[in-house]
């Protein structure tokens, strides 16, 4: 939950009226997001998001994420679409911080994913790369491979305290990624945290994907490798083959992945559970006082990883390709 | 800022399917009110709040709560309306927590009340006054003078920690208060906690009072006391005299205060400081590990009640009841 800062309705009326959107009826902080402060604002014009983006978020990628969202809107994607003020300008500011207004999207994220709903996200996340083809911004993606081994040097020397042989673990599996990670796959634009707390459904129809804020140039196969960590394991942490089918079956229909984006893919699955154990771990090592929002289990990542550890082709995740009809 | 308690689609669904709402399109966490989790929800049929109880509500005051919403409602106040069930009933169960919907209210809360809206504030607490005499149902007031007792005897061997002389300070105000509380004074339904952030404005046009979860039966002039602590004085406590003419000249318009309510009124404000600073004194002292909210300053609230013991008369506060035009 995340309202981090508070917005005087005098302040937020100003900064309407740089827009063409009527009258400030209401507005309320939303307790959704842990990295900006969100408000649901209805004015005479309908209902919009107002995020005000805080620190966590480098001011500098802004103009590459309201972009990119204009751009995926643009070519059909349903994703928050910025609203330009009366300049024509897509972000603003707002009581000291960097703001935007984004259009609402209908829809509700499912706590409890079905299979259903991961074949909408397979496809709505490949309709998503082939739209983000085209767009000319690119932005490095800071969480990959090379940028493991920083965030693991500040967390090393307590990693051991979390779970005994974590560190050991971490520094064997991150030695065997960097040695074969891929450098010939398709890239593009990816979402980089597609979770279900970021796709909205009206029942199991795909409404939105919001959250653009860790969007990135990177490996578009692995994004893929994301979305099978957070879509495809049941609370218990045990794999469930029939999502996973359904998820990469409906990606690789919109989107066919090469022979080599194949072969990858659990390699890229052990990435990228590596990253969010690594960043998991060090939210975890790292809880400030009064925190607002409680760490994440970072062993969960661990059970994931292991189990992509002990797959060794696309069929371990339920896909034969051969059966997939385009 | 408050989500205690996350509602999945489905069961969200199947609650709403109790109701004439139609089909539910959207509901995001409010990141407002301490004491429920609160739901913005949109269905086919408009916007509504869903509440869920959660424990430090007494879940057998809620059929007051609830049956106080609608009495007022029903006239002409501006607070929520308690949505019915197609059996009828206010109050139902989701999430293994009592539950209730209530229509959305426009508006917004003043982050810097002017004298206009405390004006707004006094007119609409006295017509609530009123429109709360035939109501038939009565709550004690468990936070009125017999219950600070209690609230001081658990904070009393640490209030010196807060401030050294706090609680020679209570102590010595509490005789006072207790000594001198009066016993004939007008008594109905009083809010109890009217706060700006519990009273929506449209521009300076009062658009709607929420939060009765404190509401019960008491002293009608010790509303208006609460409310000239919590509308009269600047961040910087500095007693506003403007914004407490206003206040009380429009609560005076529309239900006159009798003489002894005016006599009492400075001792009310006396009592409703220490009330105020007696809970506050108790989150302050009793913030739980890992808190989701910052407590208050519970010293802004003894220059309050310092300021109230100076003052002698109705005139100290801005008003000469000779000159209101009624």
């Amino acid at each position: 939950m995340a309202v981090y800062t508070d917005v005087a309705v005098d302040e937020l009326s100003a900064f309407l009226g740089g827009y063409e959107l009527g009258e400030l009826l209401s507005y309320k902080g939303i307790a959704e997001g842990v990295e900006n402060s969100n408000f649901l604002v209805h004015t005479g014009r309908g209902y919009f998001i107002l995020t005000l983006y805080e620190k966590r978020v480098a001011s500098n990628d802004l103009p590459f994420f309201l972009s990119l969202m204009a751009h995926l809107a643009a070519r059909g994607i349903n994703c928050p679409l910025p609203v330009l003020d009366r300049q024509g300008k897509a972000l603003g500011e707002l009581a000291g911080r960097p703001a935007a207004i984004i259009n609402f999207l209908e829809g509700m994220w499912p706590r409890r994913p079905n299979a259903t709903q991961c074949a909408e996200v397979g496809r709505a996340l490949a309709l998503m790369h082939v739209a983000g083809l085209d767009f000319a911004m690119t932005r490095p993606n800071t969480l990959s491979v090379a940028g493991w081994r920083r965030l693991f040097g500040a967390i090393e020397p307590r990693a051991d305290a979390v779970q005994p042989g974590l560190k050991a673990f971490i520094a064997g599996e991150m030695e065997h990624l960097e040695k074969r990670w891929p450098t010939d796959l398709p890239t593009g634009i990816i979402h980089a945290d597609l979770f279900p707390d970021n796709v909205f459904f009206l029942a199991d129809r795909l409404s939105g994907l919001i959250d653009f804020y860790f969007a990135c140039t990177d490996i578009l196969a692995y994004d893929l490798a994301i979305c099978i960590n957070a879509w495809c394991f049941e609370p218990d942490h045990a794999f469930n083959v029939t999502k996973a089918r359904a998820l990469l079956a409906a990606y690789h229909r919109h989107r066919p992945l090469s022979r080599p984006e194949q072969d990858a893919l659990p390699l890229l699955a052990r990435g990228a559970a590596m990253r969010f154990l690594l960043t998991r771990l060090t939210d975890w090592l790292n809880v400030p006082a009064g925190a607002l929002v409680k760490p994440k289990d970072p062993m969960e990542y661990v059970r994931k990883l292991r189990f992509h550890q002990s797959v060794s082709n696309l069929r371990d995740y339920g896909l034969d390709t051969a059966n997939v009809v385009s």
